[in-house]
């Protein structure tokens, strides 16, 4: 097979242009935010046997790879506007490319999103998106607005994509239905673009889960100088995992990562809107805590007793 | 040594944020284009082997790495405003980081823009940035706008990059000092920003040369649907290269890539413009050729005699 970069770049990824002013084809894309919006912008590099594993199927590759991405924006209540792509591959492989570009278009479109530029190469296979959002100037999300009294919520049920993983490594064991509906969760993740976007004014903080949700959580207690308490049991989970030892159920739902829920902070006094905002994104919504004055996180369990906190949170450099 | 991946983005990557809304620590970053500016958006993802040897200081890969993403800019003529940049590294090496962010940084500094977000993970080493700019609704300098009886102009001396491309390779040799100014070449790439912003509203067409001027001039051509003749001998090029014997000379020049110039048309009649912008953003500029309305390429020597063209442009997957 001899296709050049550039006839790849046409048959994969050329699409028409909707929103941007300019898509691929040039030096670079143009984009215009509304009046009074902010652009929301966020990248994210993907690597093999880092962020995902070799067996996975280029389609779910090309849908992960934009979906951690839009995470991001969902985790500032942005609308996605339009996304770059720079891909490194070891050679310029047909089938994968089909497969990688019909995924990552399917959720492209779900989003009405479009691809606005980018970059291919040769190397190990590497795939860094970088995607642009809107939202009203002084509007975001952040991870710093989180206060005393405030409680704590999380969308879905995380975990199943660090129990997929366990049964990868090996040390755990599921049937094939139970092991299709977790692999589904860690190679499809769905981002939370909706609920962001309905907790505009409600959350006053909100982080996406991607490298565990005690880990995550610890970003928002420090960039909000405060502490939480978690109690670990309500913390929602799937029926696959619910089947599983009680310590790999914690483990998986507070230290799994890979889960790309919403963890958020609201007044006490808005539980209700929260529970709107879940219905009118067609997500759960499960409050799980509450923001204290003191620093540090404390664990609880339904009975309020101390849980020892032995979830390491994810992190790419440490050992 | 054991720096966690937070440690290591606060310690070489967390800098003031001044233009940004919102920087480093959030899900996204924030930017807001002045009124009636549109944003300019390129990525580009640079790996060991293919962009940069493994021989390259780290400081000049900094650099490089974001002097590429801002010559996109450039050829739009787009006023840089920030950028993110997602790192793979095989381990957390500090002496790597700290060179690494110290060319970047510099290069940064010196255009006035910040690093707004980003990812570090564990993998082979690949770069990827993308560049942020801003530049009024509906200026920029687009690959489709040439027409036939434009000139055609080049910035700076094309071709040392790729002299010292054949020194590495060992196919040509350059005495200590003679290497060191074509090495620099390739590895300190300067982004034509300056004249980029000159060149607003006085060039028709633009594109930088990163994969050899003919086949960023075929980019131009195609795109306006229009030929072009290249008088190869009025290409300018350094002493060094000028000392080469004449082949190499020319396919350095025409087809040697990593240049970063800025290849565009202007009408004619803009000559006198054409200069002053060259002397506005100190750099030269040089008329080698003319667009015509036929298709396709010719090559003309300064007697006005058929060159072949057997130069071919750089593919990333071409073998």
């Amino acid at each position: 097979m001899s296709l050049g970069e550039f006839d790849l770049i046409a048959k994969y990824f050329t699409r028409p242009v909707r929103r941007a002013a300019l898509g691929i084809g040039d030096d670079c894309a143009l984009l215009a935010p509304a009046p009074g919006m902010q652009l929301a912008v966020s990248s994210d590099m993907l690597v093999e046997g880092r962020h995902f594993l070799s067996t996975v199927a280029p389609d779910r590759l090309g849908h992960k790879a934009l979906a951690v991405n839009l995470s991001d924006l969902a985790a500032c209540g942005a609308q996605p506007l339009a996304f770059t792509l720079a891909l490194a591959l070891p050679r310029a492989d047909e089938r994968f490319l089909e497969g990688f570009a019909r995924g990552l278009f399917a959720l492209a479109d779900a989003h009405a999103i479009e691809l606005a530029g980018g970059d291919t190469t040769q190397g190990p296979l590497a795939i860094c998106i970088t995607v642009m959002g809107e939202l009203p100037a002084g509007g975001a999300l952040l991870r710093s607005g989180a206060r005393p009294g405030d409680d704590l919520w999380i969308s879905g049920a995380p975990g199943d994509a660090r129990l997929a993983l366990e049964v990868f490594r090996g040390t755990a064991s599921l049937d094939a239905r139970a092991f299709e509906a977790v692999r589904a969760a860690m190679e499809r993740p769905q981002p939370r673009i909706a609920l962001g976007l309905a907790l505009r004014g409600v959350a006053t903080s909100a982080i996406d889960v991607s490298d565990g949700l005690l880990g995550d959580l610890a970003h928002i207690l420090r960039r909000s100088g405060v502490g939480a308490v978690v109690e670990v049991d309500a913390v929602p989970r799937s029926a696959v995992l619910a089947a599983q030892p009680p310590a790999l159920q914690r483990e998986c739902t507070l230290a799994g990562g890979d889960d790309y829920e919403l963890l958020f902070t609201t007044p006490a006094a808005r539980a209700e809107q929260v529970r709107a905002a879940g219905r009118a994104a067609q997500t759960a919504v499960t409050r799980i805590g509450r923001i204290e004055a003191g620093p540090g996180l404390r664990l609880v369990d339904r009975d309020g007793r101390a849980v020892a906190d032995s979830f390491g949170s994810f992190d790419h450099f440490r050992s």
